[in-house]
């Protein structure tokens, strides 16, 4: 297996993708190409005492960054000798069996949907986050298509039951239908009609509606919405999230009291401060595409980007790709392990 | 003032809501009047022993009772006995000021706009759920319409900030417009025009758009939304909240010295979860109407009731209904006091 490794994505590069490239490199035996500025990666190497030929990694050398501040289609226009757009366009060619970057989400997500393309018969490809719930829950889209028909909300179902089956190893995994309400009518014209299409499929176990004071409680496996408000979503957890453990840390440094009281549920604090860390299982897989593609977190560290990339070997493995495609259209299944459109 | 109080409302009618008029009784002088079933009123008060005819309440009596169960039409069709439809209409003669009810919000709502009929020039009434973040948000809707044109965007900017500056005394309040991105070509068409609305609005301060993760840190007074982002943003926040507190339970119920530690941090916790605790803001208000409205939670405890009705008394005290149709109609300001549309 072969992963291609953005090593100038994300707000830790290089450093912090090198570690994590190393870190991988001992768990799986996945060939690794970093692909980057190969001075930047040399001397910052060298610099932190890495002897970075030792691990037996390819280089590929390019001058261009796609920063977050670049428009989406920067990857295809401006910006081609960048590492993302360089990366994407070898997985196109066949040179690698997957892409692994923690860039811009919205060119990462152009650029795969234009130079690597989608699966044959998949209308929209997603980015689909691993939601740090009471039970993980990979959110459908979370940001990729802000508006969508109900087609491709039965689409986002079926591929994130796949991976959610393939890769996380769920039994039949549960999908829910992002709505304000349980009941069958609720929500938009769109919402109606993708609850008709979703209970209707025989390929899927829809549980129904499913509200955003459930998710938290992991009621699902597999949460259908569009990306504007699958991105909502994705941020308000966040943010809810960030919000109260600072405020508990206020509670925790008040006085000399408090911050014993602190040493006694140090562990415990710590094990529930894991629990909501999504990067535990890797980086967000956009689904519908040609080839595996992992967006790692802006923020990944080394154990994060390990993660990311042990995630992308896997999906390789498992040939997740093709499970799609013979989920989505199952009569194309022959052709369709390369096949892709527009 | 002339508060009228729906008492078979909510999760915990009557006795909490019979508790919650004697407690406002005591703290604000309006005249409470409670509408109900007489029978049921007086057995509750009497099993708890409450002598109900102790406090100048005045009395309507109502056979029947909107359930959460019933569709929001049942308000006008089916049961025009019940305590909030006669409540509804009651406003609507002038015989009261204000309405309280913890009862079906889509009833509530429907009822309101059919009954008690919007300010003339209001396109849309929103249901103003206060979001208790690190700043309380007024979120501008938090459901009542799941979809809507960018005019009404700048309404619900405008309805919001009114309250926030009068009810919640806020000087000139902050108006964020939720969205994907920071960038104002971000999200939807109604989305980006709606930006430009709200950025050439005088009359208030917009500061842009708001993301999912900066929500819980207070960034705006208010938050302006369709009712379907907003009521996943409402129930994900209370989802997220609960989540986390009950996971924070479990880590102080480990074993000993965790009960221990959780004595040394008691008050700090008991803080930071009445600072979570809408209710001391009192309910929901419903925004746009020719008369307030006042929607409070389903799960209303006396203290709750308490601040709705005083809350309730407020808006009538701080003429909001006219402040908003300033706003809106400056030129209607004179016929709009008590001036209604459709």
């Amino acid at each position: 297996v072969k992963i291609l490794l953005d090593v100038m994505s994300g707000d830790n590069a290089p450093l912090e993708l090198i570690k994590g490239a190393i870190e991988a490199k001992s768990e799986c035996n996945a060939d690794i190409t970093l692909i980057g500025d190969i001075d930047v990666i040399n001397s910052i190497s060298e610099q932190n005492g890495i002897n970075i030929n030792d691990y037996g990694f390819e280089f590929v050398h390019t001058t261009e960054v796609i920063s977050m501040e670049d428009a989406p289609l920067s990857v295809v226009r401006e910006k081609k000798d960048s590492s993302m757009s360089v990366g994407l366009k070898m997985l196109s060619e066949g040179k690698a069996d997957a892409f692994v970057s923690a860039g811009n989400t919205g060119a990462l997500h152009a650029g795969s949907t234009l130079i690597v393309r989608r699966i044959k018969g998949v209308k929209k490809s997603a980015i689909g986050a691993i939601m740090p719930y009471k039970c993980p829950t990979l959110l459908m889209d979370s940001g990729a298509n802000i508006e969508i028909t109900p087609d491709v909300y039965l689409q986002f179902a079926q591929m994130g039951s796949v991976y959610m089956n393939k890769i996380m190893k769920i039994e039949n995994p549960r999908v829910g239908l992002v709505n304000i309400g349980a009941e069958r009518q609720k929500g938009t014209k769109n919402l109606v009609e993708a609850y008709g299409l979703l209970e209707n499929a025989p390929d899927i176990n829809f549980i129904g509606n499913v509200e955003g004071k459930d998710l938290p409680y992991g009621v699902c496996d597999v949460a259908v919405t569009d990306g504007f408000t699958g991105n909502i979503i994705l941020k308000l957890t966040e943010g809810c999230g960030s919000m109260i453990m600072s405020r508990l840390k206020d509670v925790f440094y008040e006085n000399l009291i408090t911050k014993v009281a602190s040493v006694g549920v140090k562990k415990g604090l710590k094990q529930m401060k894991k629990d909501f860390d999504s990067s535990t299982y890797g980086g967000a897989p956009l689904l519908g595409l040609s080839k595996p593609v992992i967006k790692a977190h802006g923020s990944s560290d080394a154990k994060a980007i390990k993660n990311a990339v042990k995630q992308a070997a896997y999906c390789v493995e498992t040939s997740m790709v093709y499970e799609i495609a013979m989920m989505i259209v199952p009569e194309l299944s022959e052709q369709n392990e390369a096949g892709c459109s527009e």
